[in-house]
């Protein structure tokens, strides 16, 4: 499956994508068993976004940013581009022209194990963008790769459709097909949470609220 | 020393701590000599804090934040958490909600040489951390580890009731018994800068200021 | 050429300067043949800077800022300092005293692959530096090094004069006598992209606007 | 699918694992059209080992090796463990006793993306590991994990039953309804370079075995 | 305690040192209760030394290896060097020619958190050293350190007198005080595993012979 | 100068060259003044080469291996190609068949700031590569390149022609012009080693032989 272009993706519903984009990355993972998460490095050009958008998949030969282009025709509104190059480089495959084109599609943004420019422009114009650097580097335009395949980004196996969580915190991949039972899942955790907030806030122990003395003390915790 | 909580931890001087918050991370690491300094990768994950407060320090296992919950009640207000696993890992033990608990009972922040997550809601809470890492990987409770006890986090060792001075340039431990010593050196170091500051600034040089030219001749500087 | 202090060193024109700035360094790199990045470690110590300085280079030993001092007087307004040191390290070479000197002759800033420390204070007095580390680590003055040479910083040669720029996507360096070129093809290219833009932005694709889809379909890719 | 252990897995063709051995690393991902390579940071204890086998795969918890326990019971004569942790980490979970065990069973050896220890008894014994570290920091046996379901492992997927090749030169996966096909187009090409490579011998350049001087000339290459 | 000597330090005894070399870095670790392992980066420049020996530490500035010289006074026959630089760098502090007096005064080898060159004859000379980086890079000799005082290397503390046990796996401290009890517990493992080692040669499954079985159920593992 | 090939470039004397290869990378980067090192990660795919060779210098584009072919063709008995990616990667430019054709004209090597693969027959046809890694990833042959131009290669900036010494330590370049005084100096220096490793082999300490006892303690040192 080389050189090809995935047409007709599925996506996870609407209202639950916006679900989740109100969870965020820490509350999703958990709610997940988990898994998901892309790698540490894979920091956001800039503070305070939190959104959940359909991956649109590129894989993209190192220092090539052509299947972006090809890529872009592929977004629907409220898709995310997620960019795995298939040999490890920090190259700028991603900038304010291509920004431009990505959001009169509709794009909220992109996922990149590669490099990013023209990141104060991003910023003005609130293209988030989460990667593993910030390279003005120029790309070319001579190799194909694939838009829509599975691929792995930054350590995480992301198939188009996949539903993209990403914050301050990083990012994670949530399978299309298990979306709305995470979501269940995340709200259901975030409801639990509020009780304990407040009487964390209110000054009482966690040792005391999971009750957790008994099996530290049986573990052979001492004081002294 | 193992699976131990210490419970009776010595502190500096509460004026004294206040002193070194106003020095900073640079000047209270000139002040005691160029030592204390935690690795360059331990960064704050918003801008703008400086603090000085005493360590209660955490021995934990990796992908473990149970210590976490049981540092907490050693904690007294002023106090700043400083967690060292057993071996490295990026792993997010502490959120909103253990940060919830440590602002309640008057704990000013968190140094850990790992991971931390929801660091949106730490910056709306201002609730301060540096760390090597923001991942929002989960951590599990199955193991202790010690609270109190001595332990080398990000090359330097921190014990407890120590004082750490944490701003944008970083972290710096100090000695307890050294506290108020180096607090005296920092003021002089400071009270020393006020004139070459204003000479600096009206255009004198270095090079005059400190008399360096002879110095430099002498090993043998040429001008072409 | 060790040890040795080039006083009389050629700038470009200042009005080519000026125009280079405007340009940024994601243009600038493509307008000279992607060349002159420096390493993409080179990171801003604050957010917010575009800007284009001529260098005034230093070759220093590890942990050892005497040269700095010397620099300064050879700086000139409008001048950037260009450190290298003679073995790689993070240490804190620079700090707001010597901040307050370089801005005190016009000096612009700094680029320097080792570290930077007082970033609170650097920021508030907006000089702004493009640093491997944030590190608070103290330096010495026992050894000497030189001042105006050819440095290599980050992985690209530095000759003294030579233009620097620098915005948030990092650092790039133009010959001196290649700047008004570069600065005419940068020009160039801008002017090029405002109508570009406008069709992006207007929902065109750039599969269309650089006219992709045959050489795509010669190459190979297939939609499905 | 967490938590499980899947019994029944399908494994290539013998003869054609043992035809991609011969292969070798760099051939094979050439021959699958460039993919299916590890990171360059899984590295081999020790030198001169070439081998293909089908993969066992493990999804163990940070520093948790309780499943390579479980794994082994799964392995059968030419299988390879492959062990990806759900968070980054470099301890040791692999030594001289779980080596025992894995040659009593037939096993060839493991591919980790974390640490190893024991590594001058695995050499004596000939059990071959690539991983990312050697570490000697002990591991825990509290969390489960899976095995034999896909993980991704230095950043490629691997299905259980899939082929791995690892030699000096790293590791690459085959999957295992490809391995024929690409064993068929690994051989082709080194029968191809047989007489490649005794033309280059001879002193003939690749500019003219591969009749190359015309389409560099037509790119614009310039000899001065 | 800067700029000082320490002369006379407490050694562990030699039949100790003697046993836990035999034991080695993964078995010493394990005895004593997973601790005192250095970070992994620190790589043997060639393979096959196993070692125990009584550390002189030595706390050096940065690219200066002044202090290698006064230590050497200090060793005595069955000693190891373990320096610490006092900010992170890779410089080649070690050389043929220090090694040759090393090993004139019976020391045994170096551990050192930076560089150190000269391998091809150091490893000629069976003068083995643990470090971050094999670097040529040349030092000076113009600011003290302290030799014999407590110095954190590699992410562990070393206390002069305390016992160094390094293999092909790495480093790991034993404290002096320790060492006699950490060698009775690591010979109780070795002679514990002898039994296993023989079973699980004999294809018996760690699964059985540890008895896993039943609280792998009971946690929910899963067979498919 | 892009896309050129230089084909007339001078070589120092060929005696001067053997002569710096006899004296080794630690001793020239010494005799040179201490410059000229390479990055410590460039590091030799085998151990036991020590060599010295005329640079042929290539600038290429990130994952493409075009310019080593066309660079092949102005390799003279005694070259080694030295070779700079225009953005940093680790793609496998460098193999068996290009070694055999470089072999076959006399090459003495490869310095490579990217990786390099078939390195177990790389080994055994004795061919010696410097690199930034070991990775079989694939390159194309789509983008020009230069030939003979300066570059900078891990670091250092190297000129077509400039000497090459690498051995277990790393690798040094030498400025052609400057080579017979370097090596003049490295004689000089490994002359005056005889006397003092004999002294340091019969143990005198080199505190004695350099008389170091009153400085140090002119500047402070104190035995405790």
């Amino acid at each position: 499956m080389s050189n090809v272009v995935v047409q007709n993706i599925e996506r996870a519903d609407a209202d639950v994508i916006a679900g989740l984009a109100e969870q965020g990355v820490a509350t999703v993972h958990e709610a997940q068993g988990r898994k998901g998460l892309l790698a540490s490095y894979m920091r956001p050009i800039y503070a305070g976004t939190r959104l959940a958008a359909s991956a649109v998949t590129i894989s993209a030969p190192p220092g090539d940013n052509w299947m972006l282009h090809v890529a872009i025709e592929q977004v629907q509104d409220g898709d995310i581009l997620v960019l795995a190059p298939t040999s490890p480089n920090e190259d700028g495959y991603f900038g304010d022209l291509i920004a431009t084109s990505l959001k009169a599609r509709g794009g909220r943004g992109l996922i990149i194990d590669a490099g990013v420019r023209d990141t104060a422009d991003l910023k003005e114009m609130q293209v988030p963008v989460w990667s593993k650097a910030v390279f003005a580097q120029g790309t070319v335009k001579e190799t194909l790769g694939s838009v829509n395949v599975p691929v792995v980004c930054a350590g995480e196996l992301v198939n188009a459709g996949d539903v993209i969580v990403a914050d301050d915190d990083g990012v994670c991949v949530v399978r299309r097909e298990e979306a709305a039972d995470v979501l269940a899942k995340a709200r259901a955790r975030t409801a639990n949470e509020g009780d304990k907030r407040a009487r964390l806030a209110a000054g009482e122990l966690g040792l005391d609220i999971y009750d957790m003395r008994g099996r530290l003390a049986e573990k052979g915790l001492k004081y002294v």
